[in-house]
């Protein structure tokens, strides 16, 4: 595993409720000349997983609570939104100052549960992270294996993180291998165990990923060729998720 | 920004105090058949660098405090460990069980101060991080400059992080490239701001380095091909590192 190549897939059109991105995704890159080929990872961003499961809320539906109410009147935000971010969450972690960072349903920390105002396409309009990104990205490496390619698939959104400045991607949801690998139990040349106990490779392959995607730039996908993993078809992010028992910042 | 390269550089010697580190990646990449190129990324694992440095300890030269002494006990750790651990802080961010994380020096967090027992080569002697890898990234940038070739350097540590098992590579020091991609101040297609405002792209390639060093094989070194960035030697991690006062997980 001492060589790899990534590259963006682009060429996909705007993306709309109901549409079958796994196709689009497997015409663009063969129409761009890089078709997908057995062994590739095709890691999606999030939000055109959002917009194709229409997982969109239309503000003027929405009633804030009064906790939502009160909090973004006090920091200028629209409380509609502190309200969809509440919901999308299991529990606040920190509410300080105009920072909202919550444990999502799904069981990831990030900032205003993942809630994106940015990328909606319409004023009035917000996404939410996919309800079950794992699953979509089982449906997605089901779907290219029936295109004829078999891929592994990785969901990664945009996230902060304690003590560092700056976003990274990560990974949400992942099929056909595992996203962590281990060294445990092995040992270094001289006879020690490993320092390093596992390594979360979903992440840093999702990571790798947004260096050819970005955020300006319409290039939602991104695909890592020659990285060695191993078929796992019980694959999930489960395992990347520490329990709220072993973790020492929640 | 749509495609690029990585590959390790492989053939290195086991590294030893006052070796010129640039000097031997510059020839063990032309030998294998990739030499550096202008433009290209090289990530150098901390480890070796800690051994040109001479950054080890002998442990059997350290006497505990009171504190270690008591606390490893009740851990079962060797004291004269915990004791290196705490010299290498600035201060203690969780003490809770076994576990020691703490604030470097130079202002990473991190457990056990980045200090390592498995990869120093010999039993009773441990490595810690660089004094100051900024300083020692530039001299690896302008040591390959000598050597006819414009690289950025970044050197890369393994470590966890609150929330999520599992480690993965970030940046612990930079030269010739900013480590942060700014999107402040950009708007998007639909005219909105954007959700991501800066993205951390030195841990973002640190991470894709480690996909092809892994910690087993010898492959300390990692070349990024194809990125495009832009030069900056006034660069430093120093941004990266986020106040404590703006943060919200000391």
């Amino acid at each position: 595993m001492s060589s790899l190549g990534i590259f963006g897939v682009t060429g996909l059109p705007e993306i709309t409720a109901g549409m079958d991105l796994a196709e689009m995704i497997h015409a663009s890159a063969a129409e761009q000349g890089d078709p997908l080929a057995d062994g590739d990872i095709v890691i999606v961003t999030s939000k055109i997983v959002s917009k194709a499961e229409g997982c969109t809320v239309e503000l003027a539906d929405i009633t804030p609570s009064e906790f939502a109410e009160r909090w973004s009147a006090k920091w200028e935000k629209d409380p509609r939104v502190t309200e969809v971010v509440l919901r999308e969450s299991k529990r606040v972690i920190r509410q300080i100052g105009p920072v909202l960072i919550t444990e999502t349903h799904h069981g990831f920390c990030c900032a205003n549960s993942g809630v994106d105002q940015s990328s909606s396409g319409a004023a009035g309009r917000i996404l939410t992270l996919p309800v079950d990104p794992d699953a979509t990205c089982r449906a997605h490496r089901a779907r290219f294996a029936e295109l004829g390619v078999d891929v592994a698939v990785i969901m990664s959104d945009t996230f902060g993180r304690p003590w560092r400045e700056g976003q990274t991607d990560i990974a949400i949801g992942i099929a056909g291998m595992n996203p962590l690998f281990s060294y445990i139990g092995q040992t270094d040349p001289h006879g020690h165990e490993f320092h390093v106990q596992e390594i979360c490779t979903a992440d840093e392959l999702a990571a790798a990923g947004e260096l050819v995607k970005g955020n300006t730039s319409r290039v939602p996908v991104a695909v890592i060729r020659g990285f060695d993993w191993e078929r796992d078809d019980t694959a999930s992010m489960a395992p990347v998720l520490r329990d709220s028992e072993r973790d020492l910042f929640r």
